[in-house]
């Protein structure tokens, strides 16, 4: 049974049950929050806020007098490339934590790029003891990060303090800069590309960057170079890849977000053997830390005088 | 054609050929320092000090005149069992180098488990989208590291780096303690094993430590637990192992290290699922780290009054 009311924080998203996933943390963490489903709205004139992930595109259209609408993810494009999105703030969870799951996931696959470990596993199906010493050295490899906020910062100092060299590519340079890495700016694409041979994307998805991992990008690393996708599937030209795979351009990518999701059974990346496919799982925010930003978010805006 | 020579630096090794490894790093960073092979040799009481590994038995017999052993790695075990070394200091390689090593493969094998990173290679296989999110964040997972020198120090920052909760094991407290790690001594190994959920073994090779990864050390850890075995070959008791995998009370192991190496076809390790088996790759000393610890230990031995 719902309960009519009158407004609240209205959870809509047609690819995530958001009732199911965050209803019992909000009432853990933030019991003065009523997280509610648009079928329970009465009034919905009274609906300041909406909580979102991907909406529909007439997902807003019943709620003329929004105020912001909170993301559950780092990622708003979703949000906002909805048609029925009115002008006011979209806020965006900053999870710490989820910063550290990316942090994790790249390390991880930087070596397993750096140090084939695919072809341990291989050795180990046939017993065979192969041993391919002398690269191992962190200084064997450059990192590249395309993307630096709160992702892409937690994922250099990991790498850093694994000991492998560190460079940054961002539109503004970051403040602050990264003791014991190299901050570069979008006019240095060409030079922080030519200097990399494992790129890690965590770009946001904006018109810019858009396709932006493509044949050119591609040809503009070394030779062999690899590339870790942890943006936007739609940054990705993936027919470019596999051509650059197939060349040796590339000599090796994980994808962890795609173009679309879920993967098609019938995509050819599938079984491509210098690909590793995960299915966007580098990180999730927790629930307590959702919560946590809608109640950060509500507090700017009180502060900012937009509530009362 | 081999020159006669008085003495040098002998390196002496059966299980691997050092001239081939080190004779041109020693030519190019310490042209100094004349590394010879044992037939080069024209006046043993001559030689003062040696360059080995795991030395044959009677390695040191002809040399009854030594100064100093130098060791090309950071365990020294195998020369300090050998029945001919004479009371003499032993040099081991302290690279940092390699210490960062040893923090990749630790960080990556941390990773494959606590984020189960093979069903991912599985599901592709079958062109499957899995996703099973929420346990990502590295709080879920509580690491302990076994023994901290150089190599566990370096283990247990890269982990810190990328938000894994840890706990390391020593005889005495490290000096200096590292922020953000919690350090516990063996009187507390009961305690320590109980919070660990992911056991990282660096320790030397001692009576002590020998035969140490056995059934009580694992009945000692929560259930489900997950080895990562850096260590040596001879510290894990490995039918106790496969018992531990087989009752669930070891969820997964990685090892890079064995009692016999390499590894024989036959043994039951290899085709195990839960295991991740890699040839002692963990890290190696860069050669110009070899030569340059070298130099530093002829430096102290002559600083100690013990060379002229």
């Amino acid at each position: 049974m719902i309960k009519d009311r009158r407004s609240g924080i209205v959870a809509t998203c047609s690819a995530l049950d958001l009732m199911a996933l965050y209803e019992q943390p909000f009432l853990e963490f933030a019991p003065e929050i009523d997280l509610i489903p648009p079928e329970a709205v009465s009034v919905p004139e009274a609906v300041e806020y909406v909580l979102t992930w991907k909406p529909e595109d007439d997902a807003f259209v019943p709620y003329p007098n929004l105020r912001a609408v909170f993301s559950i993810a780092a990622g708003i494009d979703g949000i906002l490339e909805c048609p029925s999105l009115p002008d006011v703030p979209v806020f965006r969870v900053e999870d710490p934590d989820q910063a550290q799951q990316m942090a994790g996931f790249a390390a991880f696959h930087v070596v397993w790029h750096h140090r084939d470990m695919g072809a341990y596993l291989k050795a180990q199906k046939s017993h065979s003891w192969q041993r391919d010493v002398g690269k191992q050295s962190p200084r064997h490899k450059r990192i590249g990060i395309m993307g630096f906020g709160l992702m892409g910062r937690a994922i250099g100092k990991g790498l850093t303090a694994l000991g492998y060299d560190v460079t940054t590519l961002s539109r503004r340079p970051p403040t602050p800069a990264e003791p014991g890495m190299r901050h570069m700016t979008t006019d240095q694409t060409q030079s922080f590309l030519a200097g990399t041979d494992i790129l890690i994307n965590v770009m946001p998805l904006t018109p810019e960057t858009q396709g932006i991992l493509n044949r050119d990008l591609f040809a503009a690393l070394p030779k062999g170079a690899v590339l870790i996708q942890m943006g936007r599937g739609a940054q990705l030209i993936e027919s470019d890849l596999l051509d650059a795979l197939e060349s040796g351009q590339i000599s090796g990518a994980s994808l962890d977000v795609f173009g679309t999701e879920p993967l098609p059974p019938e995509s050819p990346l599938w079984d491509h053997p210098k690909l590793f496919l995960t299915p966007h799982v580098a990180s999730t925010p927790e629930a307590a830390a959702v919560v946590r930003s809608v109640r950060a978010g509500l507090s700017t805006l009180s502060q900012n005088g937009l509530t009362d």
